[in-house]
């Protein structure tokens, strides 16, 4: 019989809600077809998976590839309700280890093309900055400064599964962030309004390895950080619009540099 | 003495907050500081403007700016709370006259760079197209199809005033809007993950007159519509991702279109 709400294993994966829970645990819920594909791609990431009869049925192919060490769990519709954070609770959620990754294997890859957001608030925009910049062939994200959680279930949902195919480093320090990338060798850009340098002429330098700099929803980026970059980016600005919002800026200038890349 | 949340014009505007009482009445609100200025910079848009005190002190200089025939109406902050869609209410409501666009004032301004959104459901995406068309120097935004409300308070806010700068035209047939676009002389482009034309190899195309065409954010645009575009464009994707979101795709399309007018 499949788990009802008040089963305590099922009760015991809802509390991976709450933030502290999972900092605490060391673990996180990944919901929908997406997302669990890309975590179950990732070797020794899932440690379970709770599934509803109908889900099962749907998703057939993608529990027989799951890897013989991942428990699967039937649960009945309200439990999976309760495990969801989505309007509509798609029946197929995984319990994860977190993801942060660590500076010194993203440096060891040699990174030429690294998001970073600074004081990101917002989980969708965290996520919709990760899955643009694993579609722009980015090697890594960074969340730097006073940032939302990256395994927040919106965050995880917004990222449409990059999350766990692209790097995600949480740096509390945002200046501590620049100077890693500078040291590995990345030309450091800052998005700003009145920047020198106008993204629409800036091929040569997008051509290298670089760095993004992305500020924060309401306030941008703060002037002593942008100061730290090479160069300022200007994204130009025609009509009655005073600015992009966050994603959609980051995903003009990230593929700025995929397009001058190629 | 401001008026309360209680009192019969308070509670006549906040009716506007459904869907039916702004089609029936043709009125809308816009609130925050950014709308309420772009709203009050078109002429005959503003019917009246609620204000708390606190907010009529922050934001004098918008206040003396506004036309004679515009009622500027006191509030106390309760009554501003119940007027304003956002978590924390800005203390600046403008009731505003719908906004839709005719096809034939937006054709004789011979456009030249178009976004079309078909069936576009969630409002932020629909707001945060219009800002990033406004933004790339299009001339209009079509909301086709089964769309979801011009007016509804998030996608006004999304757009962070380019709603009142940007004509919208709202249409339900899609098709017949890309016969009006096509008879306008712009290129049609339907995005399309096996599109054949890639995005990086289009300048040809896109320094040219054009209008995009992107789908809903879940089913894509459907297969008949993308058939009636002159081109189907794919933009490249690396890493893991299989596509981008609706905000962000068609970011990364207009200002494609931007960088080859320019």
């Amino acid at each position: 019989m499949p788990l009802a709400a008040g089963n305590a294993r099922v009760k015991d994966a809802r509390r991976l809600s709450r933030r502290s829970v999972r900092t605490e645990r060391r673990l996180f819920l990944a919901e929908g077809p997406n997302a669990v594909a890309a975590a179950l791609a990732r070797p020794g990431c899932v440690v379970e998976l709770f599934v509803t009869p109908a889900a099962a049925g749907r998703h057939a192919d993608l529990l027989a590839a799951a890897p013989d060490d991942v428990e699967v769990v039937l649960v009945d519709d309200r439990a999976a309700a309760a495990l969801s954070d989505a309007v509509t609770a798609p029946g197929l959620v995984a319990v994860c280890h977190l993801l942060d990754a660590g500076w010194d294997d993203v440096v060891a890859a040699s990174p030429r093309l690294v998001a970073v957001c600074a004081d990101v608030r917002d989980p969708g925009n965290a996520g919709t900055v990760v899955r643009t910049a694993d579609a722009a062939g980015a090697d890594a994200v960074v969340l730097a400064g006073d940032a939302v959680d990256l395994h927040n279930a919106k965050t995880v949902r917004a990222s449409a599964g990059s999350v766990f195919s692209l790097p995600v480093v949480v740096e509390r320090d945002p200046a501590a962030a620049v100077r890693r990338l500078a040291d590995a060798g990345l030309t450091v850009l800052a998005t700003a309004a009145d920047g020198e340098l106008d993204l629409f002429a800036a091929d040569d330098v997008l051509a290298g390895g670089v760095a993004w700099l992305f500020g924060n929803e309401a306030s941008g980026l703060p002037a002593d950080l942008a100061a730290l970059a090479d160069h300022r980016v200007s994204i130009p600005l025609a009509g009655h619009a005073e600015s992009l919002n966050l994603a959609t800026a980051a995903a003009v200038c990230l593929y700025a540099s995929a397009r001058a890349r190629r």
